[in-house]
């Protein structure tokens, strides 16, 4: 009942010339550079992810299963000669995995071309069908849910960031995947987002299943618990994830819900407060065990001095995942779980 | 991008045995008499809504615009038996509309004989395309919305009744429904469970568009914030809906989650605390109007204790809908909006 992509990858980049715009394909090189055979790059192509340039059928003979398409389009679609490489790549024997808002099976003739040859289409907005509803029944293993004060505070990096601390220290721990991009890089995962309300906190129960005692899965949070759109995606998530341990994201200086001038974030510990009485529906046991700060808009000694004002006021791990790591948080379920 | 029943009704009870599986019938008969031209029955049926019997061409001829599907089959299909009827209606120039699960749509031939005809197959089911991200702006108007202890404590029940008493003291007010029985008495709403979850709360606005100042709209509520599945649903429409006032449903003696054993209700003074948290990302003002008590499994003197008593608790007019009604309730919206 989750979406699974094959690995390795080829990563589709178009002619796309600025790379803010290949920001998956970037994640995924950064993240996941063992799974990333090559790179598919059209004339004119300003992004380079420093791997082996490829057409579909060097990467299929040098391993790859999956051909990802790495760039946004302008509004999601996919330009008219972007679509002769999903052809040429199905023809190869690759799977085509993407997120685009037009789907790759409303691509004239491109279901049945990857029929009859035997790949398979992956469109990772789509939930996957038949999704339970929640129960909230109690499952083993350890888990920790990245919560935002507001949506892009770095929920997905600070949770990835946290599983490669994990699994360098030989930890038990599987990142879970709950947006396009961090299921790409995931090779898996629920775009919780896109699931009918009544089964949002199912699904988020059938991402991190009954696993090991000593297992972390680290879920990549969404929206925010006061965010006046995406709430009841959070809260939904927050039930089906029942962590046992929750990291806050922040970005530092941001003082109200982006695009929403008239709504104020709540304060870290407020949140903080909020979060516990919220997931305690699921677990009794949830605490905060540490406090992600995006402090890049900050020099250094403002940021040091952020990380820690907010440490004292919280009792907790304060860090920026780009400029301090994430090892003082996974010390403290080190220390505490 | 609400769903629109026409009025008037004919409603189908097919040859169902036994009321209680006839309760979306029974419910529009009970709250929207006015708008039932007849009941169309078939031979074995042991359901009478005291409506005259009449056949979709006699109840088109009397002026009826739908026919309303108000069985339940079971598992929510539609049995073979029941299928010519459909045609019958369609034939007959009506509309027809339902919230079985499968689809009216799904019924070979169905959808094309309505097109030709020219008549609209209604799901209540689904929800519209094309809904919004909820923004949070504040609409003119004035919102109560019904919340739950649980799943089935009678929300809709107490919205229903309270709009009918509002509308008896001659005040401007419109039940707004979010389920399918009650989009079939308001002959409109949205499905707000079958919502994608990034959009329930923008679908919650949509409900409840901007009004005249001294106009209610009092919004029948879904699931419940501590409900272990169905809590996103409830999030999404309390930040919608952005009520100034809500009204806790509870049935009396109910201690755990219908079905999760393992799952205690929160108590009604908390629910109210954690109401107001939550509700206050899109109205500062939201405050708690008063309880509606089921007390159906109560004897008439262990009612009134517990209404009492409730009442000192909470300092709110609690009753009882069926058996005492909700005027209380409404006595103190007027004092206090």
């Amino acid at each position: 009942m989750r979406i699974r992509i094959r690995a390795p990858y080829l990563i589709f980049l178009g002619d796309e010339p600025d790379r803010l715009h290949a920001k998956t394909g970037v994640g995924i090189a950064h993240w996941r550079p063992a799974l990333c055979t090559g790179q598919y790059r059209l004339p004119g192509s300003g992004v380079d992810l420093g791997l082996p340039d490829m057409t579909p059928a060097e990467a299929k003979a040098a391993g790859a299963a999956t051909m990802i398409w790495g760039v946004a389009g302008v509004g999601g679609t996919i330009p008219a000669h972007w679509v002769a490489p999903l052809f040429e790549a199905a023809a190869a024997g690759l799977d085509v995995c993407a997120g685009t808002h037009s789907s790759l099976s409303a691509v004239p003739g491109l279901a049945s071309a990857a029929k009859s040859i035997g790949v398979h289409l992956i469109d990772v907005r789509s939930p996957p069908a038949d999704l339970p509803v929640g129960t909230g029944a109690k499952r083993t293993g350890k888990r920790l849910l990245t919560v935002g004060t507001d949506c892009v505070v770095g929920k997905k990096f600070s949770a990835l960031s946290i599983t490669q601390e994990m699994t360098a220290r030989g930890w038990k721990a599987d990142f879970r995947a709950t947006g396009q991009t961090g299921i790409m890089i995931a090779g898996g995962g629920i775009p919780i987002d896109a699931v009918v309300s009544d089964f949002v906190s199912g699904a988020a129960e059938v991402l991190s299943p009954d696993n090991a005692a000593d297992h972390w899965d680290v879920i990549e949070g969404q929206g925010g618990l006061f965010h006046p759109g995406y709430a009841a995606v959070t809260l939904g998530l927050l039930h089906g994830s029942q962590p046992d341990a929750f990291v806050v994201c922040h970005e530092a200086g941001r003082e109200y819900v982006a695009a929403f001038p008239d709504c104020l974030l709540p304060s870290i510990p407020h949140l903080i407060e909020h979060t516990i009485v919220c997931g305690s529906v699921t677990n009794a046991g949830i605490r905060c065990v540490g406090v992600c700060i995006n402090a890049s808009a900050l020099q250094a000694e403002e940021r040091e001095t952020c990380l820690r004002d907010l440490s004292a006021l919280t009792g907790l791990p304060c860090v920026d995942p780009v400029a301090t790591g994430v090892a003082p948080i996974v010390d403290y379920l080190d220390e505490h779980f």
